[in-house]
C-alpha cells in the first residue's frame, strides 16, 4: 500500500512524520474518514467542510485548499489502483518548537492513508454489513466545554477508553447529564412506534456526514424523524436500532447490553440502508437503483 | 540534536514514527516531561512510576522495565553530551491493525526527546525564572469521567484550546463545577495569609511531581498547607502564586487577568524556590546548599 505523506506518495512501511510533529506531540491534528465508491470519495465537499470547520476551531490556519486536498485523495487512490476503499485524511500543525501554545501554521502536515474496502462485502477480519452489538460504558463524552465535538480530531483516547470498558462491539456514551451522546465512532439512531430518534446535535456530539445523510434520506422516505435528548432506557427498549459513520454506512445494532431488540435489521433500517444505497448507486455508479 | 526513536539513536531531523502508530493517530500515548541535572533525570523514580499509572490507565500493558526506559534516557543525553537538560519520555501503543479498539501491546513505541536547559537560567526564547502572567479561561479542564487527569497522555489539545484562548504567558482552567483545576502544563499554588493552598488532587488535576516536591518542601520548612477546592476569586486575591512543573519549578505568577498581585515573587514562593535549588543542589550536585 502506498500512503501520501506531506506530498509525496510513499510506501506505507515508510509513511513516517517527525516525532516533533505537533500531531504526535499532541494529537494536535485534524483528520475525516471517508469511503471512496468507484474511485471517488462519497460527499467530499460535506467532508472537506468539516474538516475546514475542524481546523477553524483548533485555529490550525493553513492555506491548503480544497482542491489540493482532494487531489491528495486521488493520487492516493490512483497509486494503489483502488477504487473501493477506505480513505483517512489528515492535518496537522506540523512541527513548530518545543512549546505548547501554537504559532502560526507554516508548514501543516498531511497524511493520507488508504485501504481497500469492497463495497457492502467484507474486508480482511471485519464484516461491515453485520450487525454490531453495543453496550452503555460509564466513560463520559468529553463535554464542547472542553474539546468541542465538532471538531474531529487526533485526541481520541475519549473513544478508546469507552471502548476498552466496553464487552460488546462498540461502546454507547453518555454525556455529563446522563444523555446519550454517541457511540464511540458513531452516531446513534432508533425507531420507537415507527418513528426514527438521533439525538440533537446541541450535545457534546460530531455531526456525522453519514448522519446527515441519514436524516436527508429518511425525509426523503417520509419516514418521522425526532431529535432531542434520550435517556439509555429509550434506546434499550427501541423496535429498532443503529449507528452511523462514513465506513459502515448504516450498520443494524441488534443487541444493546446484552438484550437483544431484533433478530436482524428492523424494516426501518433495512428502509434507510436500501436508500443510501440507492444514493450511492445513483452518484458514484451512474446506474439505476440495484434491484435487492 | 539526538533522540531515541523505538531502541535507536538517531539524529532529530530522521527521528520518525510511523504514521500508522497510534500515538500519531489517536494520541495514544503516555509521557513525562523531566529535568535532569548534571546529566541525571530528577525524581526519576516519581516519573517512572507515574508513567507505568499512566499506562495503566490506558491499559497499555508493554513490559517495558523502568531500568529499559532509564538506559534510553541516558543513553540520549550521553548522545548529546547533555547534562543540563529538557527530557520527554513518551510510550506510545504502537502500530496495530486498523481499529480504534486496542490490541495488546506487541511493539511499543518508545520516543526520548531531549534539549538543552542550563539551570536556573534561560533557553533559547524562553527566560524560566521569569514570573508568568495567568488568566483564566472559559476552557474547560476535561473531567475525570472521559479522560482520567491521572494520565499524563498525548491527547492534549484541551490544555492547547486553553492556550489558544489565552492572552497571558498560560492559561488557568476550572472544572466542570467552577472550581480551580490547574494551569495548561502547570499546577497552581497560591498565599493567603500565610498560608500555601493548592487544590485537592480529587479534582480533574494531573498529579505533579514537582508539585509533590513543593508540598514536601513546605511541610519541611514549616509553612502551614490546606489543600481544597477553590474559585477562581480565592486565586485572584491571593497575596502570591505561583505555578509549578518538571521544566519551570516552582515559578511565580505576578499578574493574574492583568491584575498584579505582587511585584516579584512573594515572601513564600522565595521560600519554595530556594528550599527546591537547595534540594537540587543536595541531589545532583553533591554539595553544600548555594548562598543565594
Amino acid at each position: 500500500m502506498q500512503f501520501h505523506v506531506n506530498g509525496e506518495v510513499v510506501p506505507a512501511a515508510e509513511a513516517t512524520v517527525s516525532v516533533r510533529d505537533r500531531g504526535f506531540m499532541y494529537g494536535d491534528a485534524v483528520f475525516e474518514t471517508m469511503r471512496a465508491y468507484a474511485g471517488v470519495p462519497f460527499r467530499w465537499d460535506a467532508h472537506a467542510e468539516r474538516l475546514a470547520n475542524s481546523c477553524d476551531l483548533l485555529a490550525i490556519d493553513h492555506d491548503l485548499t480544497d482542491a489540493d486536498l482532494r487531489n491528495r485523495v486521488d493520487e492516493t487512490l490512483a497509486a494503489n489502483d483502488l477504487r473501493e476503499a477506505y480513505v483517512k485524511l489528515s492535518i496537522t500543525r506540523g512541527v513548530q518548537p518545543g512549546k505548547l501554545t501554537p504559532d502560526p501554521v507554516d508548514d501543516p502536515g498531511v497524511v493520507v492513508m488508504v485501504s481497500e474496502l469492497p463495497r457492502g462485502g467484507t474486508a480482511g477480519e471485519e464484516v461491515w454489513d453485520d450487525p454490531v452489538t453495543a453496550e452503555f460504558v460509564d466513560v463520559e463524552r468529553v463535554p464542547d466545554a472542553a474539546i468541542p465535538a465538532r471538531a474531529k480530531t487526533h485526541n481520541y483516547l475519549n473513544g478508546i477508553l469507552a471502548r476498552l470498558a466496553s464487552n460488546a462491539d462498540t461502546a454507547l456514551m453518555l454525556d455529563g447529564d446522563g444523555y446519550l451522546a454517541e457511540a464511540a465512532t458513531s452516531n446513534c439512531f432508533f425507531v420507537r412506534d415507527g418513528t426514527l430518534h438521533t439525538p440533537s446535535l446541541d450535545g457534546p456530539i460530531l455531526p456525522g456526514i453519514t448522519h446527515q445523510t441519514v436524516l436527508e434520506l429518511a425525509a426523503d422516505e417520509g419516514i418521522p424523524t425526532e431529535t432531542g435528548r434520550y435517556r439509555p432506557d429509550d434506546l434499550r427498549g427501541a423496535d429498532e436500532a443503529f449507528l452511523t459513520n462514513s465506513t459502515w454506512e448504516v450498520r443494524p445494532t441488534t443487541t444493546i447490553d446484552g438484550r437483544r431488540l431484533t433478530d436482524d435489521a428492523g424494516p426501518i433500517t433495512e428502509a434507510l440502508m436500501g436508500a443510501y444505497d440507492r444514493r450511492v448507486d445513483r452518484e458514484h455508479y451512474d446506474r439505476r437503483p440495484r434491484d435487492d
